[in-house]
């Protein structure tokens, strides 16, 4: 029995009782400009995890019941054989995953026509790409809007019995995962060496992040999301990348790899241009960097990563309050969420075959425990693992410290922060930036270990000299 | 008035008593793996052109009877500025593309229903993105595969007056275009030289890939399309780059930049992997070559870029003749298109926002002058710009001979070459590959000229001194 087999018989075992088909859809190809100039080939990440076929236009039905997994596609004729060169028959990339039968695209379509109009349950995953929303959509008879995912809440119509075996399973990473995640993470260490590298002053961000990216296709897929580069690090998703680097400030760089096996890295480093800190900017980098270690110190089989959030939210406002930023009592300062002004996102998210692992499926599913539930407080509510950890879980560790202006405003004219603020001295940080420091984490049997061989310089005199030796 | 401005108005011109709205939507952010995990933005290219805004979720509305352009988006909340910085009022956008008034996306929709349900004419262009034909059909009422660009004959419900108007427009480019267009051309010319550099026998091609799309990242967008990089030329779109480089194969790179403005650059080079050429291999080259001259030199107002690809199938099969690969009458050959046996595919396309120009909106319709028909011959039948040349047409000149087993088996099998075929001799050709030399050409006043200051290395001596200096 293959991996994907494997791993389709073990669903089939947490959907016990279950009745009906169980379907999935592989991605088409998406369009950039027009139909045929898409963007570069990514199939669907579930599809990938049970059927492993890397190529588009697939789709499959385990049918609970029978327990036949079929798998449809078109073989190709000879203008594909033109245009894209020979490919496997259906047939037998079918048999190579595993499936007991295989058939055409329309066959699937009239399939699961055929399944809804007997009244039998289709179990579907939430779908990410419109297409493929277009598609299910019209076999169920529902809008495509209604089976879309859209984000933390995921989508209310799909199956919850299948969504929540994918997450069961998809959470905890097997071993051969956990080898391609080491491996993601090594290239993932080489991009970011890359672009420490090449920080210069003068030399335009979107070089760097050519550079980097470069190396990603080098030697895998790409990148695993869009690259942050950028020296206002307090912008979360700042994706515009065309600043000369400046002396004094601070280069955040977010970035990851994904693997030609389509695994994901995700790190963050912040530097400082010129090659040293300011002192005022070692302060804060100190305090990231310790949040990130002492995270990292707690995590560990039996431990809710919502609590390592607010153990790093705790010492922050700790170490805040000794540069006078912030006062009070630290678990009420806590309680009240006064560390969301400095960090309005979570600690961190699982990571796998996405960099937000499962995202589609539905955020609070994914990365929240039956009975926990979501915060409303800026930053505490953008967490998105919160679970109890076990191993195989993995997950990224990234706490920072940022000075968003048009934020701080407004809890001072809204009252937020119920006095706890020292709005005066916060003024002098409004062109500081931020700073985020974020590792990848394997959760293992007795703690916890860093993925890829080696982590990137972090401690502030680490850095200084690795860019001292840079240069 | 701007440049947007001034081209709506000549689209107005165009539009001259035609009644109702035209409505121009931009694109929305494209799932890779979920929602939030984008591929790269990219705006739709009409949409670029007419309002210039690089902004996901823009929308217009041109009102043909009174005047007004209104261009629709929602401004960024606190939220949005947190994650993805300020941004500049929807207001202030609309008003910078001349526009005279501006709404939110909503409004939007509601103005288009609202015509819809008043009986006016909305003339809308083929969608290329299924979130904006889950949209359109919508607010249409169709379904979203009625509006939805089906390639080669665009979308046929869509506005033939609009499409009509901006292919009119988008076919001939102005200054400003062309000075876009060469700066693509530099960027091209430097992505290419540097993969030219990194040919080693050992790499793997994915290496070399990585280099030369680093490079277009690092000051451009990206690549204009799908890089194809292989020692299988014989396959068109061959995007699988995992074969380390061997000797005495050539080496197919067609690759091109698209700069940060947008504009497209697509080239071809085939370089033999120990950086001389076989005999055999020379021969093929020498004749692809002369092709390409052939076809340049033929270049200019009021010639038929159909007949410049005829003139290059005939010079093709004279030469193939001189090998004794063909024998027959040249001119009956090529009218029964026997040179697309060996060049399955066109002599070139339109270039300019797209790699493909304007395809979304219909292959014939662009390529084709009133009163030409697309030949239904291998070859000829792929040939995507068909028309009588103007001063201003950008489009590639882009023979290629290729060996293609399935494909010659086939035509032997069913005797497609009427006897002209030396099949025997053919079968020594089975592991030869393929060749394509593609420069993007701009038609001017008197003749033509190639896009960019230098021109990549071509003919055979050249290419083999440029690859001996680079190592």
């Amino acid at each position: 029995m293959n991996k994907y087999s494997e791993r389709r018989s073990r669903l089939r075992g947490l959907l016990k009782g279950e009745k009906g088909i169980a379907v999935f859809i592989g991605n088409v190809e998406s369009a950039a400009q027009y139909r045929d100039n898409g963007y570069k080939w990514r199939q669907d990440s579930n599809w990938l995890y049970f059927f492993g076929i890397d190529e588009p236009r697939f789709a499959a039905i385990m049918d609970l019941e029978s327990g036949v997994d079929t798998v449809y596609a078109d073989d190709y004729d000879i203008d594909d054989i033109i245009w894209t060169g020979p490919m496997p028959t259906v047939a037998s990339l079918a048999a190579g995953a595993g499936a007991q039968d295989s058939g055409t695209y329309s066959a699937f379509c009239t399939a699961v026509s055929a399944a809804v109009a007997a009244g039998r349950q289709v179990h579907w995953l939430p779908v990410s790409r419109w297409y493929n929303a277009v598609l299910l959509s019209s076999l169920l008879g529902v809008e495509p809007g209604q089976v879309f995912s859209q984000g933390k809440k995921g989508c209310p119509l799909a199956s919850e019995p299948l969504v929540k075996a994918v997450i069961e399973m998809r959470l905890v990473k097997d071993d051969d995962e956990i080898a391609l995640l080491d491996k993601a993470g090594e290239l993932g260490y080489k991009m970011h060496t890359t672009a420490r590298r090449g920080i210069r002053l003068g030399r335009i961000e979107q070089e760097i992040v050519g550079d980097m990216e470069g190396v990603t296709l080098a030697e895998g897929w790409g990148t695993s999301f869009a690259t942050i580069l950028t020296q206002h690090g307090e912008i979360f998703h700042c994706h515009s990348h065309d600043c000369p680097i400046e002396p004094g400030r601070l280069l955040l760089i977010d970035a990851g790899a994904e693997s030609n096996d389509h695994y994901a890295s995700d790190n963050t480093r912040t530097y400082p241009t010129g090659g040293r800190f300011t002192p005022r900017q070692r302060d804060i980098y100190q305090i990231v960097y310790e949040c990130n270690e002492l995270a990292f110190n707690m995590t560990r089989p039996g431990v809710a990563y919502r609590d390592c959030h607010l153990a790093a939210a705790r010492h922050m406002l700790d170490r805040l309050g000794q540069l006078d930023l912030v006062k009070g009592d630290l678990d009420e300062m806590v309680a009240d969420g006064i560390a969301g002004l400095f960090m309005p996102h979570g600690l961190g998210h699982n990571m796998g075959l996405d960099v937000h692992d499962m995202e589609d499926l539905g955020e609070d599913l994914v990365g929240y425990d039956p009975g926990q539930t979501r915060s409303s407080q800026l930053g505490l509510g953008s967490l998105r693992m919160a679970r109890k950890l076990v191993p195989g879980n993995v997950i990224t560790d990234e706490p920072g410290i940022y000075f968003i202006p048009a934020l701080i405003e407004q809890w001072k004219r809204q009252g937020t922060d119920k006095g706890r603020v020292n709005y005066a001295k916060l003024e002098e940080y409004y062109d500081f930036g931020g700073i985020r420091l974020e590792d990848d984490v394997l959760v293992t049997a007795s703690g916890a270990r860093r993925l890829g061989s080696r982590r990137l310089p972090i401690a502030p005199d680490e850095v200084e000299q690795a860019m001292a030796e840079d240069n």
